[in-house]
């Protein structure tokens, strides 16, 4: 049997102290200052944003990423998609006693591939160690500081603006269903759980205006619209013969009653542009591996409404009213 | 029965977005942004501080606090005593399913009075739901973000500096142990924890150095101290004799076999400074509630010595060396 996480490793004793050493300090970079009480940083720009997200996916290990990969990227999209450069991100680990070191490892190992590879430092960290049955596994908060440059990023919609998403729909949900093993079929799809910093850095680059950004997570690309809709009084339309879905999602969802618009994913943006952007967006998009499958799927349709709304237009041309998810479809999905 | 947490209050549809509006957005004002992915925040310094810490505390009511008051104190104290000041907090919550909705109301309002108290703004935060079972109760992670002004901690040790504590220890951890109800006696003590900002600015604004500040929680202030030691190679020598400790908690330890050294505090610091300060600094600390029982306990015997050392002079001038907590004494006491 190989080594796990006992309720010492988390006293703040000398256990703590070798766990932090031996696998955080060696894994994350001896930023030294975030041994101590806080980290001091110095920031180019007075102007930041800040977002903060827990995971505690079950399972911690799917088709695509883990839990660790997820913690990064979630928050890295979150900056990401408010327009802002992220720099910084803390960590703190709730883990239960017996989980073994090995995945600790695993996970730690894959949290600083995906930091390196989203360019962000993990500059203060926290484990508490809970008593067996006192969670399940290991749950990871992850906060995240960005800096806020030439803001680019303003929601002055306009009737006729283009909504566009990067890829696919549905794929993080069903792989993480799938992966638990409890559904007797196999999906053959991954999570497409990645940082979308770079991608979304270039959208920004390359046109003059964005209305708005945002990563259809929980509650998925419905719920997103639907709160953009609400937030800024808008009538959102989008087509369902444009939306973009893997075919093996799209009849996983069939054969299991589920509403691919309302799954999680954890790689997408949905992206809001003046309509004369829109090529140009789709362009810079399918230049990345994660925007391959990107698609423009509906239009503002209305500004100023009293009650903002979403509606999808369907292949016989009927409207429907689309609204948040209500009810839960699939738990601990991130 | 009244109205408990369910899975689809952590979805992200129409009950979560119900949750925030109606508790979280109404107890910790409308910082509109934080509705958002992230909050976008102006600073008056480039110069940041940032610290995170998850709070796991059982029970989460204790005499003296909540896991909600605990978990703003806790992060502020981390921030001031690397000599920020605290402006701002993230927090994400992990909440069990069937979580009492009244609880939870009591937690959120106590996490807003202690920031007001504070003077800090909640400005960005996270709700996740785990089944029954998946966690025990709430667990609430705070990341805090605060300035750096006119730095004056600075760690240039020199032989004969004070050491200096702000109160009685152990208070935090008996009353934790006492309120498990698992020792069949009664400790009649309450949890010290309480914002420290407002004092430690009084103190680093009184006097021309502090060579450095710490909150001596989990290991308590033995582990604190050897820390220190051990970072910046110093011999500190404590004499038991001037160490506050509250009779009530002494007597508690001694009987369960308990050291106070090395038990966890939430309104307590360490504050090391040039021995011609001293005086001043012990009278601003007790003209705050917080500092009343505060005292000179020690000081830097040696600078750059080869390994790093805490002594504890005894009563009988013996002297013993403290290591760092080693093995659990008291677990889920923050």
């Amino acid at each position: 049997m190989g080594k796990v996480i006992s309720l010492a490793h988390g006293d703040g004793g000398e256990l703590s102290h070798r766990l932090i050493q031996d696998l955080f300090v060696k894994d994350f970079g001896h930023h030294k200052e975030a041994m101590f009480d806080a980290s001091i940083l110095d920031l180019h720009s007075n102007r930041i944003a800040v977002t903060t997200d827990s995971f505690v996916i079950k399972p911690i290990f799917f088709p695509g990423g883990t839990i660790g990969k997820l913690s990064v990227a979630g928050t890295v999209n979150d900056l990401a998609v408010s327009g802002a450069k992220p720099l910084y991100l803390t960590c703190g680990f709730v883990i239960e006693e017996g989980f073994p070191l090995s995945d600790l490892q695993i996970i730690v190992a894959d949290m600083s591939k995906e930091a390196k590879k989203a360019g962000v430092s993990i500059i203060a960290g926290d484990t508490k160690v809970v008593e067996r049955g006192g969670c399940d596994g290991v749950y990871i908060n992850t906060t995240g500081i960005g800096l806020v440059e030439n803001q680019k990023v303003m929601p002055a919609f306009q009737p006729g603006d283009a909504v566009i998403v990067s890829g696919t729909l549905g794929d993080h949900g069903l792989a993480i269903l799938a992966a638990r093993g409890e559904l007797g079929i196999q999906i053959p799809v991954n999570s497409d759980c990645a940082s979308l910093n770079a991608m979304l850095s270039d959208v920004t680059a390359a046109v003059d205006e964005v209305r708005i950004m945002r990563d259809p997570t929980r509650g998925g690309l419905a719920t997103a619209l639907v709160e953009i809709a609400e937030d800024f009084s808008l009538q959102i339309i989008i087509k369902e013969s444009l939306i973009p879905i893997k075919s093996q999602v799209a009849g996983a969802c069939d054969l299991l009653g589920f509403d691919p618009l309302y799954i999680a994913n954890e790689g997408k943006a949905i992206i809001i542009v003046p309509d004369q952007s829109k090529e140009e967006v789709l362009r810079v998009l399918r230049t990345f591996a994660e925007g391959k499958d990107a698609e423009c799927i509906g239009t503002i349709a209305q500004i100023n409404c009293d009650a903002g709304r979403l509606l999808l237009e369907t292949p016989l041309g009927t409207k429907r009213i689309l609204t948040r998810l209500a009810g839960t479809m699939l738990p601990r999905i991130c």
